[in-house]
């Protein structure tokens, strides 16, 4: 096991109607806020009413920016970011998904950095200082509600890069799965995918001796599995709306990486596949992840016959065969569950994968499991194809 | 699954040579320091020394309060609040197992409180403000280093009693499990028991759908196990120490009972059995929950069979027969790590089995699995005696 340093400060506050506590916790932790959200879904289910009532029943006062769409854009991050200055905002209340708590999230960090936002993206730069963000979440998927990490695309380079703080972490995340009730199958779908190649990216690792989260991450794992084939059936069940989002926050607030290296690859990857085909990201990973797994899986047959046995409960005559019927299952659980596992089927074929692949790969190899050169890259487009 | 809020802030700095940092990590959150710790055994170990040159290197001024014992004592508590008021001390720093961290709680909680310190425990008074605390880890068992527990002994009125509150979470914890390799077998197994039934607490809950924490208490109670018995072959071992050592404190920060009715009726038990005889906590609760489990088992047959066989990979021909070697399976497996399974084995008969069971029922029924009387808890006690 590695050394590791752990701290999620977020203070949980789920279940049924906990967004009315939006106003008090938000009134705890700021005096002017801007309320951040998406392209009007909360107007039309009512979720936003309910936040204004709260806010204002709170005594919070507040200035709104609206239009965050999924793969969150550079420019409504700029735009938020001279709102906060010009109206001195000193906390952001996300309601949303994670497209919405990034957006935020970008707009804290961007809010205290003295040059251009996408410097903090684009060169690396460590984040010092952010607003503090609030979040009342409606989609499980993207784990941003208790994460250091905040994906922005600058569509005009065609990048979707991430940054990773402690300063990113949301001082609270309201977590209400009847929210959530109301998602199409796709979109539930393209969570579920989401927040499995969360653990995915912890759980193929080098590093040797970590028996206590590998069955942490198969745990979450089975679960998200499990109950994936419920709420799809029966997609107002309050019961596996509830697990499934509770699940995508562990898998992605850093406990199940802990004392590990982690991976990266497939998501890293999968931006550049959104950054220019603006496909939805867990759909992306439903077909990345499988077609990374098909190019890695020698590096450590044992650990892929682990996930087989594990996770799918395959076992098979030996660890190759286990760990290649594991990675079919894994296909066959994405198509099961209406996601698509080639590009073919998101309607991309191979006219921009080598540039694809050189961009991702700009700043240096990718992952850690296997260390992916710009070849390897392409390999691996080229491997989900078909 | 029902509503919940969590929230454990505590930082937690993981691994080798990590309580070098304790002067840095003490210098960010005070000025005026008590340093808490045992009956010596870190100046024996050499860790006394490291841990004064950290806090003198970091330029923290402190003074230091030794004499923690096992099941620690409402007397030194009373000592530490008086010696921290007059020495205007604004943090603790304990470096120790759970009796020290707890009673470096106890003082930061009494620190603030007006009445006598006892009455938080006895009249159950919630902690409305304490002293912030920091831990140096030595022993893997109470999980107090992130919790919100902690247990005080008052010896002339033989009661042990816990508090919970959210002010008593530490603010960081210094694990290194190299500290940990000393420990003598029986001290590891007490440990063992004691993390072991942090998650049985939760885990035999009357909450329906819980899935997800379901696998989470069942991953952690196998990693406990395995790891457990490695350990116990190979004490000098640093990854099985490490193992045991980080899923001890996931088994008590809180995120296991998320969502679920816990339970503590077999804690509360096992209390008084150590408030009368002085047991190591762990062989009274390696002696305790066996008898609690054949005692309730019939509440929800189907639990402990889901128990035995997700934790010990039980099958049988039906839930009863399942359920029944699951306990049995518990039973061998704490004797196979050298830990009593009867009162009989520690020295206790049935003198003060009516007064224990009195006292410890004294405030209304223990548990919520099954709600105990007082005549169910002598019940209890009767079963163990064997």
């Amino acid at each position: 096991m590695q050394n590791f340093t752990f701290q999620c400060a977020t203070k949980i506050i789920f279940g049924k109607g906990t967004e009315s506590h939006a106003g008090e916790e938000t009134s705890n932790n700021g005096k002017r806020v801007l309320l951040h959200y998406g392209v009007g879904h909360i107007k039309k289910s009512g979720l936003y009413g309910k936040i204004v009532d709260s806010l204002n029943r709170a005594g919070v006062n507040f200035i709104e920016l609206s239009g965050v769409v999924p793969n969150p854009r550079l420019e409504l991050v700029e735009e938020g970011i001279k709102m906060c200055r010009e109206n001195k905002i000193d906390f952001i209340l996300a309601v949303g998904g994670g497209s919405v708590i990034d957006s935020a999230k970008a707009i804290a960090a961007g809010f205290y950095y003295k040059g251009d936002v996408w410097e903090l993206f684009s060169k690396q730069i460590p984040v010092e200082k952010a607003l503090p963000v609030g979040v009342v979440l409606t989609i499980p998927a993207a784990g941003s509600e208790a994460s250091m990490g905040c994906v922005i695309t600058n569509s005009n380079e065609c990048r979707k890069i991430s940054i990773n703080s402690q300063q990113l972490r949301p001082v609270f995340a309201i977590m209400n799965p009847e929210l959530t009730i109301s998602l199409p199958d796709y979109q539930t779908a393209c969570g579920i995918a989401d927040m499995m190649a969360h653990t995915f990216e912890r759980y193929f690792t080098n590093t040797p001796s970590v028996d206590f989260t590998d069955k942490l991450c198969e745990a979450t794992l089975r679960s998200i599995i499990k109950n994936a084939r419920l709420v799809l059936k029966e997609p107002e069940n309050y019961d596996y709306r509830a697990e499934i989002m509770w699940a995508s926050t562990i898998a992605h607030n850093g406990l199940l990486g802990t004392g590990r290296e982690e991976d990266w690859a497939s998501h890293r990857i999968e931006h550049e596949l959104s950054a220019f085909y603006d496909v939805a990201h867990g759909a992306g990973l439903a077909v990345i992840v499988p077609a990374w797994m098909d190019y890695v899986w020698k590096h450590n047959t044992k650990r892929f016959a682990q996930f087989a046995q594990e996770v799918f409960g395959i076992s098979a005559k030996d660890d190759r065969e286990t760990a290649l019927k594991g990675i079919k299952a894994l296909r066959d659980f994405f198509k099961e569950i209406g996601l698509p596992v080639t590009l073919h089927e998101l309607k991309i074929d191979d006219a921009n994968l080598e540039k694809m692949a050189k961009l991702c790969t700009s700043s240096g190899h990718l992952g850690s499991f296997v260390k992916l050169k710009e070849e390897d890259v392409l390999r691996i487009y080229e491997l989900a194809l078909k």
